[in-house]
């Protein structure tokens, strides 16, 4: 589209020249990965080289890498009852922060009353405290921490977790979907027993996710049955041609990380400041650790489905909140977990940057904002 | 790959063009369907597009589609204990055929104690007279029967088995992944409740699958669930990219339906009779209506394995059963229902035809068998 901006990188970004040339590629492979005839076992090499790909960038064995769907399905075959792992389980319970993602709020296979929250801060960053009362008591129990909020940036303290989840015998998943490509990301030195990662967060096309679980790690509990596929952890024809761009992603993301970290936070840096020209605008979870492309904010009388349009018709694209919805603008649970009331729950805009931001989309955003700033705000 | 001959394609088929340009200007389109700003909003209109065409094709309404990650999740989806419809429910039991597919063998969400079994008769067709003995006592079932089935080609009696099933207030899922583009398939037409999909059978992407519900069918429960996409049935990022394939496979599938039907079964019947050019080789299901593109045959002292690597090495892709495994290569579940003995379930191979399969390849693939015929079997 000419002459837009595109600032909602955390909902999904654009196909990476490496993606897409991976997934052409594919196209020309008819084989399925399960024939074992040669047209097959060329479909099978170019999953298994993705399935290193990840693998590596993320400290995992190969062996222990389960492509899906997308991300959602990875937490779904995440989060299931009876995981066992060597620091733990078998899991018979599941405790989720209050920030995660709605498919990890979801609770995969957990039934509903055996799922307890963990509360965050008023920066957005999960409460320790609370995870170690609640792991006290009752049976092992599997523990979901994003490593970063899709909404706020947050970075949240995994690596702490682990040792207090592995202490009470529990096991932990991390969902890693924003982290990776942003920050560097290693199951093994995080400490995590499970990480789940998105193609399309990081260049990748939409529709591709992974499960990487640590050496093991046993009792998983398929979702999708059938076939043998995916060492009988996932049923279903693989997405060739998505894995492939998966893995072509992956390394193009992680080569250019020290880099695409240090422009993207000098921008948002940029943004932040000018967003606050408006007064009163406060930009949320700054006093922690967060994503350097990710800025949520809020200013008085703002209605985030308003600014949402708002910023559209400037020409400037941005989100409020989660976008993993039907198309409707919802206050954000994220911001209510912080314990904001439903006004600023429902008056937050985010604008998330990328690897090809440049000065000038953030100037353009900046306008917009000046503009909106003058009309949209009760004063 | 040069020189080589294709006959597999009942375990995926090559990518039409048509897919291919559709995905490739979907590579352009940034947003998340979920997003309200202009880039998502485009990404939802190319979604809606194929979801449209679909629906058209199979006489579904296109809010009644459900897109999913490949026919094995449409079938794990469309298998939901619950579902109630005009005809019937809510269902409370699974009867499904013996000759189904793996991912509607493992029953979808019902528990196995609930799951029964119809047989089929010896030319592979499923037994009427069992269905309606199984369904005269017991709770509305959920009957699940394939349209033709992938290792004979056996067209099943779906409209008959839909009377039958509605009748005894019980609801019919059909899986329709290997009639999509090789028979004429009608949702209404058949009286199914609910039918699926998969793009990588009729020239889409492989990982892209559908569910098609008649009007009126409710208690469909999601397998995936975080975000509210796909009216809630289905949560999780769209593959966009996929989703336009797909759509664009269907329309050119169906384009192409009746003249394809007339080329492969043309060269199908020239393919058997060349096979049995080998003493005592037997084509399966010959008695009976089959998918114009496939032939499963044996041969005495024949072994799959062996054969479909021999095939291989002479440079013809062939299968022995379903490919939905992890690579190797297992006696036929489809063949020991219809009454066969383990020897001849172990021995069968399958070439399956399609849209560019040209005389030559039928050639190639017969002097490959009249020479495999001479070294392999036991005389």
């Amino acid at each position: 589209m000419p002459n837009r901006v595109y600032l909602d990188w955390n909902a999904t970004t654009p196909l990476r020249a490496e993606a897409r040339a991976a997934m052409v590629a594919a196209f020309d492979l008819v084989g399925n990965p399960s024939s074992v005839h040669a047209e097959g076992r060329e479909a099978r090499r170019l999953v298994e080289e993705a399935r290193a790909t990840l693998a590596a960038a993320v400290g995992a064995q190969p062996r222990n890498v389960v492509f899906t769907s997308a991300g959602t399905e990875a937490n779904a075959l995440a989060l299931s009852p009876g995981l066992r792992g060597p620091s733990g389980g078998p899991v018979a319970r599941l405790l989720v922060s209050a920030v995660e993602h709605a498919s990890v709020l979801a609770g995969g296979r957990f039934p509903a009353d055996k799922i307890g929250l963990i509360q965050v801060t008023r920066s957005g960053v999960v409460d320790l405290d609370q995870l170690k009362r609640e792991l006290k008591d009752g049976p092992p129990a599997l523990v979901s921490i994003m490593a970063a909020n899709n909404e706020t940036g947050a970075v949240q303290p995994v690596t702490e977790a682990a040792s207090i989840v592995h202490e009470a015998g529990g096991l932990l998943h991390v969902d890693a979907i924003q982290a990776l490509g942003k920050m560097p990301f290693n199951i093994n030195s995080v400490g995590a027993d499970l990480a789940t990662f998105s193609a399309h967060k990081i260049g990748g096309p939409k529709g591709v996710g992974a499960l990487a679980l640590t050496e093991g790690i046993s009792g998983l509990e398929p979702v999708l049955r059938g076939g043998g596929q995916e060492l009988n952890r996932r049923a279903g024809t693989e997405n060739i041609a998505g894995i492939a761009g998966f893995g072509a992603a992956v390394k193009a993301a992680l080569q250019a990380l020290p880099e695409d970290v240090k422009r993207m936070a000098s921008l948002r840096d940029r943004l932040e400041n000018g967003l606050r020209d408006v007064p009163g605008t406060t930009v949320f979870a700054t006093e922690v650790a967060r994503l350097p492309n990710t800025a949520l904010f809020t200013a008085p009388g703002l209605k985030a489905e308003t600014a949402v349009i708002g910023f559209d018709l400037e020409g400037i694209a941005v989100s409020s909140g989660s976008a993993c919805s039907s198309g409707k603008v919802q206050p954000s649970h994220v911001l209510s977990a912080m314990g904001y009331d439903p006004a600023v729950a429902q008056g937050a805009a985010r604008l998330s940057l990328g690897w090809s931001t440049e000065p000038e989309d953030i100037n353009r955003a900046l306008e917009a904002w000046r503009k909106l700033g003058n009309t949209l705000l009760k004063r």
